[in-house]
This record gives structure tokens, C-alpha cells and sequence, in this order.
């Protein structure tokens, strides 16, 4: 048995702290993952610079019809409650996501990246709070009994900064243009309704042929 | 008891022949439905006309991304795998669904609206056929055991033509945007991933509260 065979299978969660589709797959992938005994890795990202790659942006998070806002508040509010995730619908949005995620960044270093990820995600849209406020963030970070002053710097600091654009770079690299989004291995899945498909694939991937066109 | 209250509950299936994720809802609806005792309407409809109606088009069907364009086709392969449905990546895309669409509004009038819907969407996207052609949609219609020459006249009929304007308008009118959906009275339910939850709800509807801002 080789190494790799040893280590538990693993879930790349992408997620954006703008993302009311993210929200729900942030407050879902714990218990499913923990089912099937997958490990997971949380990586926040920005969708700002994906969507600025685009001659159009074709999606509905950034440029949706009138019809599409309408029902997207409505699909979240049915899924949410499905869930048992509360909802207040965000007095902003999207909400500017930078802030939330650099500490993410930070906070997952330190060992409480999943118990930050889900209080910056209840402040958007559980609380209606302003996940772009320096003061909003430090209070979550302190209510989670680390130093909202040094995890800030921290979070500033040109390496971090760095760090979460390389993320994004990275994204772009293998494939992903929207959130949130599961990798396992190389295989992407979009959306909160793929999070089960994905997890499913990460203990027995399906064996599918390489698609080509009329084949 | 009331009239209303003996009819079976009733899921209104909007579909467009165009659309892959479209054929996986028809392929899986009828197995779904029935283990709910739920009536099925089949309201095929055309999405060009929606779409035109949008200053920019926010759809991934019409202007995808290149990750976006690469992504559907897998995630239409995993989910085809799933739901034991074949697939061949049709060399043309989108097709033109406006003459299926309006042979199906002819068949369900006749009663062979579902055979007739599985049909054009089999030969759509697990036959690579070109179903645009009449001479395509007639070797369907036939193979059903109906006489394409009358089906197709009746298809181009003014008052059929007219027929499936309305069901466009009808669409919008009722805050549809995209293909499939599910309205289970007034409650839209958008794609092939909702089509379990719009059934749910066809049984029973969640009580929630209207959706404020800060809510």
C-alpha cells in the first residue's frame, strides 16, 4: 500500500463568502463529508477576478434577468430552510468577499478555518452584517477567542495577499468559473446541488469514457 | 371535499428540446412523478424568445465560458451516467427545438406527447440527429406509429404556431427564464436539480415566510 492509498480521500471545497449558494454548501459539506470519512479542504477564493477574464460575464450571480433575482432569494430561502440554515436576505449584495477571505486564509493556517468560514458566512446572511467591515470580521474573529488585531495584520500582511491570488489563479488553472465548487483530483463539480455527486465521486469515481463530439 | 382537492397534485414540466439538462428531467420525471401518484402537464416551449429578451444574455446555454462550455458537457456525462441515460455529444449545439416543440404540442393534444418528447430528445442527445430536419422529426413521428405528413401539417398549422407563442409568453409571464422548470402552481422550480424538490413540494409545500431585505 502506497502512501497516497493511506491518507483519507479528499474534497477541495471553493467557496466565496459573497455566495448565498456557497453559504448553504459551507453549512452542508461537514456532516456529509464526516458520513463518508473525506477529508476536506477549505479554499476560499474571489469570483470578482474570474468573472473580469470574460468578454460577457454570462452568470446570474453577477448580471442576473429580473426574473432570475427573483427566484434565486426564493431557491436559497427553500434550500435553507431544507437545510435548517437560517436566512435574513442581505441588505447588500454581493457583498465584497476580500476581507473575509484573506482572514480565512489566516484562519485556516491556525487551525480554525471551518468555525470562521461558517461565522463569516452566518454574519452575511443569517445576520444581514457587513462581511467588508474591518470591525464586523475582528468581532467574528474574537468571538472566536483569537486576537481580532493580530489575525487583521496578519490578514494585510503582502504574503497573505499574495497568497489568496494565487488561489484565484489557480482556480482559473483548473477550470473553475463560479461557486461553489468541489474538486476532487482533477474532477470539478459547481454549485451546492453537486456537493452529494461530488462526495459520492471521491469514494468511487464513475469510470465514464473521454467525451467526443456525435461519440 | 372539494373538486380541486380530488384531483391528483399536478407538476407542470417546461422543457425545451435544446436542452441537455432539459432531456435529463424528461428522462427522469415519469418514474418520479408516479412514485408521488403526481399528474404530469408537459409544456414544451422555446427559449430563444426569453433570452431575446434580455439586454445581456446571463445564460451559460447561449454564451458560456470556455471553462463553462468544458464543464456542461461533463457534469451532462456524470448526471446521464447517474440517471442511466445514454449520451453523444450532439455536433450541433444548440439545436433549433422550434419544429419538436411544435410536434409535441400536436402529440400531447393526441395523447403521445410523452413518447413523442422522449423520442426527439433521445435522437437529440443519444443520436446526434439533427432534429431540426423534418424529415427527422417525421421518421419519429412515424416510428411512433403516426402518420407524419398529417402530424407535421398540423404542426405548422397557424393555430398550433400561435399555440406555442403563447406557452413563450406564458412562460415569462410566470417568471420563467431558463429550461428545464417546474411550476407546481405559482412556485418555479429552475432545473433538472430541482426536479426532486419541486415534487416534494407538489406533496407537500413549505410554509415560509415572505423574503424581506434584512428579513
Amino acid at each position: 500500500m502506497d502512501e497516497a492509498s493511506t491518507m483519507p480521500a479528499t474534497i477541495e471545497f471553493w467557496y466565496e463568502f459573497a455566495s448565498p449558494y456557497s453559504y448553504l454548501a459551507a453549512g452542508r459539506i461537514e456532516g456529509l463529508a464526516a458520513a463518508k470519512r473525506l477529508a476536506i479542504e477549505w479554499r476560499p477564493f474571489l469570483l470578482g477576478p474570474i468573472f473580469k477574464t470574460r468578454a460577457h460575464d454570462p452568470s446570474p450571480f453577477q448580471n442576473p434577468s429580473p426574473a432570475q433575482r427573483r427566484y434565486r432569494w426564493r431557491d436559497v430561502q427553500r434550500l435553507c430552510a431544507a437545510a435548517g440554515l437560517p436566512l435574513r436576505l442581505p441588505s447588500t449584495y454581493p457583498r465584497n468577499g476580500l476581507l473575509a477571505a484573506r482572514v480565512a486564509l489566516v484562519a485556516i493556517d491556525e487551525g480554525w478555518g471551518p468555525a470562521f468560514t461558517r461565522a463569516a458566512f452566518h454574519a452575511n446572511f443569517a445576520e444581514d452584517r457587513e462581511i467588508a467591515a474591518p470591525a464586523v470580521i475582528g468581532a467574528l474573529v474574537a468571538a472566536l477567542g483569537h486576537d481580532a488585531a493580530v489575525v487583521l495584520e496578519r490578514a494585510a500582511s503582502p504574503a497573505n495577499k499574495e497568497r489568496l491570488k494565487a488561489s484565484g489563479e489557480a482556480a482559473i488553472r483548473r477550470g473553475i468559473f463560479g461557486a461553489p465548487s468541489f474538486l476532487v483530483g482533477e474532477e470539478l463539480f459547481w454549485g451546492n446541488d453537486r456537493l452529494e455527486q461530488a462526495i459520492a465521486w471521491a469514494r468511487a469515481p464513475l469510470d465514464l469514457p473521454p467525451l467526443t463530439i456525435g461519440g
